[in-house]
């Protein structure tokens, strides 16, 4: 008889469950739940008005995931439960939530309903910028070690900031919470009955080190006084590697999904750091980029390496055994779709519904009539800022060389390249520094559906590139690990040779092309050096009148 | 009884006619002539192909123009011959053609019908720019003192450059020329049947100065053994100053037109420079800004000064008795235009269409809803080189600023806001090297119909800027010349003040904007010295690799 394994997929509108054949990793069967309540930036479900760049999700929509998603792979496949053997699930982090000690969302409770900070703080949550401010602040100043593991900046999406806000905006919402919790750590106690808290999300969003724990008493107290004991009172739960068995299914989880009770769960993982294995990467070298509006970059490494500018460094982070590395670029796709949005001509718009084709296809098949160099455009990929290599959030976009001819898909080939560069740099950044890239791999929707940008990716960044083999790269990730915890495989390794896929296409880097991007990749780096690096803080100069004006307005 | 002047008015497609009142400058009558052959960049009338840059024009249309709008104007207006004292007539510049002895255009001789380089080169033929490039290398390595007068470069446009094309590709037409002339002094003669050469087009665009004449032959022949006697052979007319009389209205001319046997004519005149008495300057100070698809600057000035980057500086080049200064900026409503067809969303173009807008005047409106620096955007007005004060036609765009929330509306007014910068620079020249500019005063489509872009000239030149009160203004200005010769006034200047035209409307600064404009041009400041003065030539060497790609392709 053979085996299955379920993953499921917390994203940032819906979840999936993804019913997977753990022999060769063939995807049975599948199901998407949209939350009813999507993403709250506006209001509470009564009505209570959210202040600006709040961002909060309802985790009754999370345990809706569960019991329709996974009754319905169930149903549908027809698969006998007792062949599930188990189940992993990823989550969209940091995305917290304040709860009692068993495990009930303080925004269940009655007397909790109307407040913002009982709600689960989705990861694009970003109210929390003073706080990381302050954070970063006081760390530089006390010369804590682990920043430098964090590329030398912790972000406002991160745990503390947003736990930061709930004490200062709402202490007694602080003071009701037992714990905070990551919201894939939630759902896995729902499932299985028990409180874990997995490595990755400890260790990137949550400054947790395997070696020194999380940040000492004194930081904390140097942040707020009331903050001291923040660790011993609201995460006082063990951490637990990725690849372990959080627990198994409960009596009333079972009766809710189908699943059969005891079924072995995975400790809960994050949605970029779950594809690692789906692609078949087991060990170091192996650059895998996450491209969609974002890109998220995931790197193993055999040692504790400092290299600026990244997102994290996290021992056990990806793959039990190595040091994960991550590394992002805020702005990818959002370039494009921006760039469709607001520059592209009606005519273009309607040669390409005359063809039948999306916008973006039609712009990425006339730029490709070109050849590198030939628009004589160079741009800087900073349309939201610049996350690595620079951390900075108020660096802008820049764009070169436009003359009277140039047209439009130029231009949105100029920002392909753009944040190709910045995929090359990313890369330099690690090599420079003591951990090796010698392969790329690529999923998400960019790079399964656009073979241009893909080219143009292998010859800026020289290296072959290889595309993940299935659209659900996050879900098959969790059930391969969900294979693991229920017996089916010795370790993730052995699982990801067996059910990771990968697409037959390969993207080889063409020499001709590449020896052009070479050139102009050196005057990349001249003018990331000019306005990134401080020679012209023109960007923040401008970003700053622009505040003046729009405050004083 | 009234009596009245005509003003011809030669533009790149067509020609018209203005009768005007001279007592007050009032507008009687006016008609339009489209040349037949417009500007022929392809073929010649017998299908001849041209090659690449090359632009020539037909000097038969500039004869139909005579015939039909003079004696449209006087036929509608039904003005008695005898009470229009006098014509005047402006052209575009650098516009040339070969002709014999009697005034015959090579080109209309059976056996040069063929032949391209018989034919009138119109001011925008670019093919000779290798020339320019060997006579501005000869002329700085020989130490030729009059280079400093035109900024320190000869455009491809002008004369020399243009004559010597022939000379070196068709040097039997160069032969059978007894003279190259510009079109405008080729129409005087057509109407006097005297052959005049005025002082401006002489000065500005064949290198003459009051003082010392043409360049000497010891120049010519380092460019070419064979044009070593050019200027005695090939341009032998003395030169007359602007607002003399060239001579009277021939019989031949009169019954073709319906003008009086006799009638005055003015020596040959400039589109953008006889529009300055049309604006009533008179003396010094006074920048006047004719603003289209280029602009073109006009300064008068009361001594000799060598002022880097400008277009030139000519004794009597505008009015008599004044250096006549200009400078230019290559590409002002090209922006616009480029920006509105490459880069306006259809969202826009919908919204404009159903207010019943063009979409210049949408997007203009809801540019003004924003306030100076609120966009956070920059631009370097390059897109079609940098006329002044770099004189570099490598030079490309560049804007920087842009986020994900950047709308078209925001970069449109980056590029106004570019091109007032320009113009700042510019004035900025002037003034440092000892030609003052008190005042400013602009003509042209864009002056006459966007007062947001006149607006936010004048928040960033920090002058009160006031607009030309004629929509004809070279017509209008080469009439108040025709008026002077025909003895309505003693001299151009008074003429000018009562004929000129201003409009009530005068653009001030506005204090607050202009101070967050001064911050701002700071910002261009730096970027126009990194990008355009040496710092980082970026912008060559992608177009370098342009060209060589673009070569091999």
């Amino acid at each position: 008889m053979a085996k299955y394994a379920i993953g499921v997929d917390y994203g940032t509108l819906s979840g999936r469950a993804l019913l997977v054949n753990i022999e060769n990793g063939e995807e049975i069967e599948t199901s998407v739940y949209n939350y009813p309540h999507a993403v709250m930036d506006e209001t509470l479900p009564d009505g209570t008005r959210l202040g600006a760049d709040w961002a909060l999700q309802h985790p009754q929509d999370y345990l809706d995931v569960l019991r329709v998603t996974i009754s319905n792979v169930i149903q549908k496949s027809e698969v006998d439960p007792a062949d599930i053997i188990g189940v992993g699930v990823d989550f969209t982090a940091c995305t917290i939530l304040p709860v009692k000690k068993d495990g009930t969302p303080l925004c269940f409770l009655p007397e909790f309903k109307g407040e913002p900070n009982a709600y689960v703080k989705l990861w694009k949550h970003h109210a929390a910028q003073d706080k990381a401010n302050r954070l970063n602040e006081t760390a530089a100043k006390m010369g804590e070690e682990w920043l430098k593991l964090y590329g030398g900046k912790i972000s406002s999406e991160w745990l503390f900031p947003k736990v930061w806000q709930v004490l200062d905006e709402s202490p007694e919402i602080y003071d009701a919470a037992d714990y905070f919790i990551e919201a894939t750590d939630w759902v896995i106690w729902q499932i299985t009955g028990e409180q874990t808290r997995n490595s990755c999300t400890a260790g990137y969003k949550a400054i947790w080190n395997k070696k020194k724990g999380y940040p000492g008493e004194a930081f904390f107290e140097a942040l707020d006084p009331r903050m001291k004991n923040i660790v011993s009172t609201k995460l006082n739960c063990p951490i637990t590697s990725l690849g372990e068995k959080a627990g198994g299914v409960t009596a009333e989880m079972a009766a809710m999904t189908g699943l059969k009770e005891g079924t072995a769960v995975a400790v809960a993982n994050v949605d970029a750091h779950v594809c690692v294995p789906a692609v078949k990467i087991t060990g170091p070298g192996k650059m895998l980029a996450i491209m969609g509006t974002s890109t998220c970059h995931m790197l193993l490494g055999t040692e504790e390496r400092h290299v600026p500018g990244i997102c994290g460094c996290v021992e056990d982070g990806i793959l039990p055994g190595y040091f994960g590395y991550e590394a992002g670029q805020s702005c990818v796709g959002d370039h494009f779709a921006w760039f469709c949005e607001n520059c592209v001509s009606s005519e273009y718009l309607e040669a390409a519904r005359k063809e039948g084709k999306d916008i973006h296809v039609y712009l990425q098949e006339k730029m490709m009539e070109q050849k590198p160099g030939q628009s004589g455009l160079l741009a800087l990929d900073w349309w939201n800022g610049n996350r690595s290599v620079l951390v900075d959030v108020d660096l802008t976009g820049m764009m070169v060389g436009m003359t009277l001819l140039t047209k439009p898909e130029e231009m949105y080939r100029a920002l392909v390249e753009a944040t190709a560069y910045g995929t090359r740099k990313i890369i330099e950044s690690f090599e420079q520094n003591g951990v090796p890239v010698d392969e790329f791999y690529a999923a998400g929707g960019i790079a399964e559906k656009s073979p241009a940008v893909m080219q143009i990716y292998a010859d800026i960044i020289k290296k072959p590139i290889r595309i993940s083999g299935s659209a659900q790269g996050p879900a098959l990730g969790s059930a391969i690990f969900g294979a693991v915890v229920g017996g089916g495989y010795d370790s993730i390794f052995e699982a990801a040779e067996h059910m990771g896929k990968l697409n037959e296409k390969c993207y080889l880097p063409i020499e001709e092309n590449a020896r052009i991007y070479d050139e102009l990749y050196a005057e990349y780096d001249l003018l990331h050096k000019y306005f990134g690096e401080g020679s012209n803080d023109v960007m923040k100069r401008l970003k700053a009148i622009k505040n003046r004006t729009v405050n004083n307005g």
